[in-house]
């Protein structure tokens, strides 16, 4: 099985989440680093490129010169996965899909709901894969979970509550810390804070564990340290299609939380509970049972979740290998084979819109709204 | 030191919390159970007392006939405790007041809001104690953090974040379950479900530990259980006079919580956190620095969370004995003795009004309301 | 009912353990503290008794006393608690029992295995209740643990791993802090330091839970702080009448532990895990099933796990009222009624015994000995 | 920077450890897989080379060919792991060294002591590296445990007390599954079972965070399922040179347990204690102070403990992450550059000492002996 070829956007020296996305392609062995504009200092991109191993005909300068030169060669790359600041995603997905490339993109997909619409769009029309990278959905117990709902093994879901919760924004004296400061300055972050920048990963998980669409919403925000105009602290309660109510909280000011992204699903015969610091096991209550410990590589469970992970039962994987399980399940889809649910286009339009309409809300006191695109409401 | 006499009302053969009562008052030796009016049932009221060990003079038929009774005698209680349903706690509560009695009621203190003022005129002009049992406050942990708060050691408190959520009323086939079906019928639970039923004790809790009251909120209620009026899950959003930003979830249908009563408080210099299940514990976490294990009995705790322990550190010390150490602070108090923050009138009267208005909020589709009783707005 | 009257030795005013003997005794109603001997200095014996309600013609200067007047009066106290300097239980327990009281005995029962056999003699011929306070065993789902065993619920058990660890001892500048200088100088102690003073709970507990009495060990002690004479760390092996095989860990040092006492039994069938620290849950695993959390309170359990509860599932009851437990048996026994098994004078016995044999075997180099005393090695 | 050239040998298709050391060779980009002899079947060994992207002429049919080749070719590969049979570890290992490459060998080094021996002194002759993969020593916070202790953060150590257990063999009608058989079966598993599959990780483990070396030990073993020779079940005390004392617990029928691996540090002035299923946070109990939570990321920790995770604080790093930092450090090596401890030939040998002179102290009921190869016991 010959290897991908594989080229990345961003991610260069220092990046916070390159090291993930390279670490991510390359674990398993279905991909090869082939190509790289990483770096928006051109030299210093070419330098790490070669660093890392890319020949230096395909150590790019910046991500236009790479769609060029990429376009043109009949080894052309299989992936681009784009890993840019957030405000160039779109046009960077967007023109590589035209070209013909399947992309992996950052979160958020775009700043706006009219650009995510367009990222749609051109998915629909050149038939390429754009996957955005949700990748705590790639947990093999997160699969799992969202097996049994839809197996109906809860029963109707009543009830989804999850938080993302940390505490590392929680000082004060951090005020002009850029790495930090930009999160909550309009000008840079978009039109939300904590909410866009951790919560919308916890929206996600309730649309992908019940298998199902948040249809309406309502926000509660807080700018909880006097410097920030965007918040840092949200509450936002919501509904989904199926009638499933909704409840999410998000935070980056809880100290002692380190990284507090957990998600409970209450059915009407059972209830599942999920913690990303301890991503190997899940909590599992049958009514009127005893709660019950599934663990990852436990016997008996889905193919799915066997097949996204690599050791045997209790040696825990992590972060990392959630974000390999996305490159093993777009390897799989690049190459026409039978694999899981990839968080898509939609999903990042999906996401974009619910951002904007719980800003919304929360300027309008709380007021329900509807959480979809334009695009998605009549259905 | 001679015990203090204690009657009690209710709390009779097969009830929930007469146990915790009973064993409340009694078990560091302080009152003596000598007075009762423990059932409807007149005969297996004065039966069940005379077992208890109460003279039969003083097993009493019902709560009338022991009001006056004891109010005749020259030997009457130190301390009436109501634990009736509870539709009769007001009419109890303040007839022994008025008798010149100590009282100590079972939450609600009252139904309405209006019922809770006159309580608190009442214990203006007898100038007698009425405590209401939110028990949970009581727990030596608790009161350190209200000590830690209050002495500045997490800096101003930016947030709180609290649930009270269970799932033994998850099973849709319950619905003619007499135990559980009362609570959800507005005929005889009142205007509330699982928000007065539990969720009160958190929003409580909040107030208590930070020292500060509740002025707004708004709520998102729902009834998940087809066959339900009132909400069995329920999400309320408030703010403090200090300005904290309070997030608060309650629910009845959690499948998998047993008991999920926990608190976080979240300040500008530190954040703390403590759940019911394991109440020996709190998590301190400070600013720029490590999560740290707090244990009950450890050296260097404040006097009063000493006081309010029995036994060594990592003994641990549950439920019954935070019932206890109401009765603890009580009994000093009825001695004129220093003792600490017993839950007042007061507190009875806001947490009367924060359900009340919760429930106008739900219905105007999470609008944002005065959570204070009328009595206290202006404060 | 009328209440039982007690009698209390020792557990006077500062006493670490009489805080836990007089709410355990009176916690459920059923014992009236009528008699008290409770302090070396007569007179503040005499004081502190009165300052909990005893009259002042049974609030005696010392033990000898108390048994003369208790022995000479009608209404003689019923049970007599021992909770004096471990020296003493022998002496004072004796005497009772051969007065015909029923006693209730801290442990360690006596100094030396003779004085045990003398007690098992002693309640052989007055037919009176010795109880040891063995109080870990009457925890609720203690009782359902070994319900569970005996009832062959996790078959033939292979494997028990327990151990009682805590690191209060740590410190080796408290080296002439009085309260910790004792238990390491065998002038006071006896012959065993950590193991006599923690493990052996845990040993007691392993026969307990496994229905079943250890027949041979062999230990490993270590005195970690130089200026001790006694362990403050032993790691013991033994085996069990039934083939059972079974470690334990004890160590004063172990800087972290609080109070590290835990038990894990492991049968053809399934395996149980409990901890002191959080009493009110008990894993279970079946044999290739998944773990499941066994909750106090919950339904289906045992009448006796259930009659030993006060509090619904998930309000946690700790310490002070497994204490209490033991007094709710022995109320039942000294009534005659039905009751859970009961620590008793055999078991105080064979615990002595397996101090000094696991002394001998530490001594010699780890060598396996017989546990049992020598008029139980015959069975 | 170049990519190493990598060497498999064993780990083929269905093989339990080869995946995780195709993901730790390659997950960082450090390493690509050049050449293989992965299967004993030798034309599944070079179909599923090819697979793995391995070129036609370096998939070789067996080790023996695989040695030959790539000795004679100028671009060697620069490291051979050999995840063989457990028996056949020596011969290749031996071979490939004295063929001057580097060498990773998976546990056991050796199946006797002499062939351990004869190892060290080929890496002594051949000045090559022989790692052996002891991977847990490799977590970050590992590593950072045996700094804190080099240092001198918990003062003198006095107790490593340590176990690995699970319950995976404990079903006794598994006794004919080729999968475990072997293990218990000495012809093929060699003189110990689960002291030596994985008790052993736990005892390097002591010796790695330490500092420190096993001197002697004392081993009580136990096979608890009838139909097996080898123990299932063994405690193991030992000393250290600096005087620790050490307590071992191993299992593999310890029903609840999936990988009950964690050790436990007590030093003169504070504790630590990991869990490998958990192994992104350690807890620290310093003397007199509360414990505190060290968490992977944190700032302040060690340069090796940040040098070796890849993700943010609290994102989880697994095992397959622990193997790939064993490949880290062996491309920093084999480069020249700065690296941590990795474990050593003489890491091997003194494991296999341990191992034989623990069956014979189990044997001999007991027995003390010196844990040390007669090599290392003047040191």
């Amino acid at each position: 099985m010959v290897k991908l070829k594989w080229g990345l956007v961003g991610g260069g020296e220092g990046s916070q989440i390159g090291p993930a996305h390279r670490l991510g392609a390359q674990a398993d062995g279905l991909f090869t680093l082939t190509a790289g504009a990483l770096d928006h200092d051109a030299d210093r991109g070419r330098a790490f490129a070669q660093d890392l191993g890319i020949a230096s005909d395909r150590a790019y300068g910046d991500w236009a010169e790479m769609l060029a030169a990429e376009s043109a060669r009949e080894d052309r790359v299989d992936l681009v996965t784009v890993a840019t600041p957030n405000a160039t995603h779109f046009e960077i997905t967007k023109a590589f899909l035209q070209a013909g490339f399947h992309v992996l993109c950052e979160k958020p997909m775009t700043m706006t709901v009219a650009e995510a619409e367009e990222i749609v769009q051109t998915v629909a029309e050149t038939g390429k894969i754009c996957a955005v990278n949700y990748c705590y959905s790639a947990y093999p117990l997160v699969r799992e979970m969202r097996r049994m709902v839809t197996d109906g093994e809860i029963g109707k879901v009543r009830l989804v509550v999850t938080n993302f919760s940390h505490g590392h924004h929680a000082d004060a004296a951090d005020a002009d810390n850029p790495r930090l400061r930009w999160r909550y300055d309009p000008a840079m972050a978009g039109v939300s804070g904590q909410f866009a920048d951790c919560g919308i990963h916890a929206l996600h998980m309730a649309g992908f564990i019940c298998n199902d669409q948040v249809t309406a919403l309502q926000a509660d925000f807080a700018s909880t340290v006097a410097s920030r105009t965007l918040e840092d602290d949200a509450m936002v309660n919501f509904r989904m299609q199926g009638g499933t109510v909704g409840r999410l909280w998000t935070s980056s000011v809880a100290l002692g939380r380190q990284h507090g992204f957990d998600i409970q699903v209450f059915g009407e015969t059972g209830g599942l509970r999920w913690a990303s610091e301890q991503p190997n096991q899940v909590l599992y209550t049958p009514l009127n049972g005893r709660t019950q410990i599934i663990e990852k590589g436990e016997g008996g469970l889905s193919d799915e979740a066997a097949r996204l992970s690599r050791v045997p039962i209790a040696h825990p994987e992590g972060f990392p290998l959630a974000v390999a399980n996305i490159y093993v399940d777009l390897a799989a889809s690049i190459r026409g084979q039978p694999h899981g649910a990839l968080p898509t286009a939609e999903d990042g339009l999906r996401s974009i819109a619910a951002i904007h309409q719980a800003v919304i809300s929360a300027r309008d006191d709380g007021a329900w709204v509807d959480a979809r695109p334009p695009s998605l409401r009549g259905q």
